[in-house]
């Protein structure tokens, strides 16, 4: 197959595929062409049944280390643990792979990955596993880079969207969409090749009509990429306002614990917090800034004003915080004024709603802002508007995340748009009157865009994409 | 049977079993009498074969959540897993188990215990599947504390001390002695019940030899809790001197790496570094102090001498190194006073031996002391002997561990000790000219002593001990 890096698959690897450290059990992995072989110098089994006898069994035995070592002889056992043998291509990888479970400390995890070492095997790199899955076919790139979300996940909804990227489901959507050009390529083709025979040629109208239609399919798989972002990559946020506005509440609302200290002293928060947590469907990147007052006398308070004014600028979204219970300073009325010219999204709360005095100024300064909402974290009055105000921003409510196919990384949305490009190119040739095999070439064009998505097909896909994708995931995977 | 806490093993547990953190691969066990339903309502194999169909056999299939959750819906697909059922009592801990294999995100393997959990499985407690294994008569507590000292290993003699341990090489030890006395106690009170018939009976000077042996053969494995202990728990090692003698540079080479910062700068090393590492056979436990030095302006090097000295006079092993190439100073003269009456082991070590000067009355200082080595830890010089030393302070060199029984815990000591109290006493019965079944009482009080060393047998071993031991191991254990 085209763009498979034809370098991996002819040694054996193996890895440690557990996380470091102590627990109950962990799991070496063999693969490649000897991984029964060295399974069974490092292996002796209890019953009768050897290791490659029954594939995808689970056979109890010793782990024993196949040469003298500083520490143990030659057939000295290691460990008591299970062996499974996977026959390629029925393997994670496609390749042959023994799976050991070991006993879970980290000397003894390490030593019987030493005697894999030392029976044959190489260290494996990072995501080299996961690299063989690909070159084998096993998997493509999209499924590849979702596998990669799911490992570290830190919300459901980037749960949910991996899953259905590791599932397939955009990769059948582009399946569906490289069909329907690889029809039309041939359609056109067998006009440009046999204009004499009539091949059931289709009219240039009906042509103009299935690229245009490709373009909108293109055009809304692109359009999903705003929510598969908002939910896999997450969205800036900063939470703003004068000191003891309740922006550590907010904070602490937001994340659901006690992160934050949250005090009535004026200037407590002196750094910025930050958490990935899951609100309105989106993934918010939160940081909880220092107040902001532009009369400091701490420096180490001055230096946190000044963070927080960076942060604010590159925002995507800003909650600026009015305490609906004060009179506005004039920090308050001077970040107001630059927040009307913030390039993302600034919601303005008016803060308190629980209580029952509200400062009509306040009031007014929040007013201003087109989006807002009244809120009080302490009691949590406001929270749920806010988060659907937050979904409506940044999620598309039609799209059913884990469901529907969505683009959820720069690299598949940037492949799409290549592709919506070439097709565009292949009508614009077309109403400019250029033969059909101008439009012919364009759609390969186009097709080759879409392989770049997922790997797959005619396409090939650079080294160096590949190497950036799997240098993400850790050794072991 | 007794000693076997029956409240384990009526529910259906589950817990994550390898490490926390991120990984390539996470192992869910789940463990009881509902393991295999719980495992049908959250694993839909993709294959026909159900999960219970074929025991042990890894089957591929999607984990998915049995209820609606606020992420996930009822029946959505958490991942991609492999699942294997161990059909009781051929399990881990002799009941039913399912092990499901996911990919090793952090939120998807929380997600996928909580799915099994949503599924009626309990949490696990520490150690719970070790103690249910116990309970199941799969292993005697020897062996649980073998594996819990697989588990910390932290050198290749502790692993290989923990692997004959659960090998049951010492079970298999003291099984034999147990069979003794059970003969000797039958015979004896055949003897009594039975005084008119004759049963073979065996002289007393038969019975006597009887309990001598065994009262040997107890004695000689109590006497591998020398080697046990400095293997297992390890010698608390200081290693002290004047400031610049060469302490840190000891303690680099015997750690074998740069852990320590070694200057020429005096006082550097102000907090007192520990490693523990392998030395001739013995596991040291060593502490790298402050230079000792009684003048000292620096409050927080003042601190550092202090506990320096509080850990010579409490260690078990002390390096007292003297800078070969220097006139001692006051410091050097009184250090090594007190050390003469030191408890533990002292060993005085002549450093900078690769210089060609030598100090004659830093010699003189160093000869006093019996146990002495010159070394140049630079260089290595003395290192081989000095390790041979320590090996035979603390080491049995008879013993070939990872193959003999040895005593590794204080509990097992205490037992044995026990053991050989009662057979004491048997004896001393019998020289008092007692009748027989006062023997025959001590006996059996030894017997039952030495099953509360594996916990196997008619000894009951108290719920207190076992908590104890299972209490150390980790969740998913």
């Amino acid at each position: 197959m085209q763009g498979f890096d034809t370098t991996y698959g002819i040694d054996t690897i193996a890895a440690v595929s557990t996380p470091r450290g102590k627990g109950g059990v962990a799991v070496i992995r063999i693969s490649g062409p000897d991984a029964l072989r060295i399974g069974g110098e490092i292996f002796r089994p209890k019953s009768s049944a050897g290791l490659g006898d029954r594939p995808r069994y689970a056979v109890f035995g010793d782990l024993i280390m196949p040469v003298d070592t500083e520490t143990f002889r030659r057939g000295d056992v290691i460990d008591d643990v299970l062996a499974t043998f996977f026959k390629g291509p029925a393997s994670f990888t496609g390749e042959d792979t023994v799976e050991i479970c070991c006993h879970g400390g980290v000397l003894v995890t390490r030593t019987v990955l030493e005697a894999a070492l030392a029976a044959g095997a190489r260290q494996a790199q990072r995501g080299e596993f996961t690299r063989r899955a690909f070159a084998a076919g096993k998997m493509g790139l999209a499924e590849a880079e979702s596998l990669g979300m799911l490992l570290e996940a830190g919300t459901g909804e980037q749960l949910k969207l991996s899953r259905s990227g590791m599932s397939g489901t955009l990769s059948a959507a582009c399946g569906e969409l490289r069909q329907t050009l690889t029809t039309l390529i041939t359609d056109i083709y067998a006009r440009v090749d046999f204009p004499e025979e009539d091949l059931g040629s289709i009219p240039e109208d009906e042509v103009k009509k299935r690229v245009s239609d490709a373009s909108r399919r293109t055009a809304e798989l692109m359009k999903t990429y705003r929510t598969g972002r908002a939910v896999a990559e997450g969205i800036s946020t900063v939470i703003c306002g004068r000191t003891n506005a309740g922006k550590s509440t907010l904070f602490n609302r937001l994340v659901g614990s006690e992160e934050a200290i949250v005090t009535d002293i004026e200037g407590t928060t002196r750094d910025i917090l930050t958490s990935t947590v899951s609100f309105g469907g989106a993934t918010l990147k939160l940081f909880d800034t220092a107040g902001i007052r532009e009369d400091v006398s701490d420096a180490v308070e001055a230096i946190g004003v000044k963070r927080a004014k960076e942060k604010i600028s590159s925002a995507e979204l800003v909650f600026f915080l009015i305490d609906g219970t004060r009179e506005p300073d004039p920090d308050d009325v001077k970040v107001a004024e630059e927040l009307h010219g913030h390039q993302g999204h600034v919601i303005a709360l008016l803060t308190k709603a629980d209580q029952r005095e509200t400062n009509s100024d306040a009031v007014k300064l929040w007013e201003n802002f087109p989006e807002r909402e009244r809120i009080s974290a302490r009691d949590g009055e406001g929270i749920d508007r806010l988060a659907e105000r937050v979904g409506q921003l940044f999620i598309d409510g039609e799209l059913d995340i884990g469901h529907d196919p969505v683009i959820s990384s720069a690299r598949q949305y940037e492949a799409l748009r290549r592709t919506a490009a070439s097709l565009d190119e292949a009508l614009a040739s077309m109403e400019d009157g250029f033969p059909p095999d101008v439009a012919g070439v364009c759609l390969e064009m186009a097709a080759d865009h879409l392989s770049e998505l997922d790997g797959r097909g005619h396409g090939a896909v650079s080294a160096d994409v590949i190497d950036g994708i799997f240098s993400k995931f850790c050794v072991g995977k």
